[in-house]
């Protein structure tokens, strides 16, 4: 489900679930005042290139900056086929175990809550005409397991914001990105360090 | 395919790629000496019970020691699928786009690799009885690509053992991974943090 709101002047196109929407195909341009968001018709939203923050370069990310990034719900059935191929502990493939186990219950694997955060990233904050990809993290937390049901929502502050001494077109933009289930409590803490390419115009 | 092979006086199963082979489901109890291997017949090697260097609690990893967890290949079609459902960016999903972007080709999400890793250390590391999940990892790094056709090599190093002051049933273990390719580059290197039940006999 898209929810269409306004957010700081911008209009806000918000995800909620992680499935690219029948509705994108369709959202070939959808633009207002500042920002272009383009959508190919192929494969729903994969190719989708502006933010909605209008985020393109390493210029854009401002120390201190926070950026919501959206919600994503998920289901037993997911975290299940998720842990069967990725991480097969009785408490995030096998409900019955899972009931009896240390935490009351089926639990997501860590590595798919990151990976669900990790598209609202993708989808919200990295620029994709800029991203040159992550050399990785300096911390991942997950203080609270994530259960069958759990709505996360996501949010990216800028924490660091540094040109690169070696390699001028580039700057390491250091991000302290959290996730929180719908009552508020944090599930996934990380510090990820990403490297975008600088506004072509903006010089050495 | 799966490979047997003798090390260090033990029976060494090792499996090589991501999926369970067909040939687990065979394998009821496979024994030696000192370790019992048990798989269950359904859905191949997803309850494999005692791992092949029989760690079992807390108080069996040792600090200091360092266990080959097997290795995983990874192709291109494998690589896409991925990304396009967690880490949609260009040089994920797209080999055209990632052909002319910043690493000439395109490489798998930082995150598919962290997943495939997992997967070999719940096989061949972490013990299913005893394991009570992750707090998260102090450093992950992906100091190199990796790329269609790549073999990787999981390696695991506790680095630090110390029961907990205020559960003492359980023990947290420090372990430092480290996953290479097949030329021996390093690809990803994390110091995770588990809990792990101590031996019930153990005492507090």
């Amino acid at each position: 489900m898209w929810l269409f709101f306004g957010f700081g002047g911008l209009c806000r196109l918000r995800k909620h679930g992680s499935n690219c929407p029948q509705l994108a195909g369709e959202l070939k341009y959808f633009c207002n005042a500042s920002v272009i968001y383009e959508f190919a018709g192929h494969r729903g939203c994969d190719t989708a290139r502006v933010n909605d923050y209008g985020l393109s370069y390493f210029d854009d990310y401002v120390l201190g900056s926070t950026y919501e990034c959206g919600s994503v719900s998920i289901d037993q059935a997911s975290i299940i086929a998720f842990a069967k191929e990725f991480d097969p502990q009785p408490f995030h493939v096998d409900p019955v175990a899972a009931a009896a186990g240390p935490y009351g219950g089926l639990i997501a694997s860590g590595w798919h809550t990151a990976a669900l955060v990790m598209r609202l990233l993708v989808e919200n904050y990295l620029a994709a005409e800029s991203s040159l990809g992550s050399a990785g993290l300096d911390e991942l937390r997950w203080p609270h397991p994530v259960r069958p049901g759990d709505t996360l929502r996501v949010r990216a502050t800028v924490v660091e914001s540094r040109r690169s001494l070696s390699k001028p077109d580039r700057g390491i933009v250091k991000t302290v990105v959290e996730a929180a289930s719908q009552d508020g409590t944090t599930v996934m803490r990380a510090a990820a360090i990403n490297f975008m390419l600088v506004r072509p115009d903006a010089g050495a």
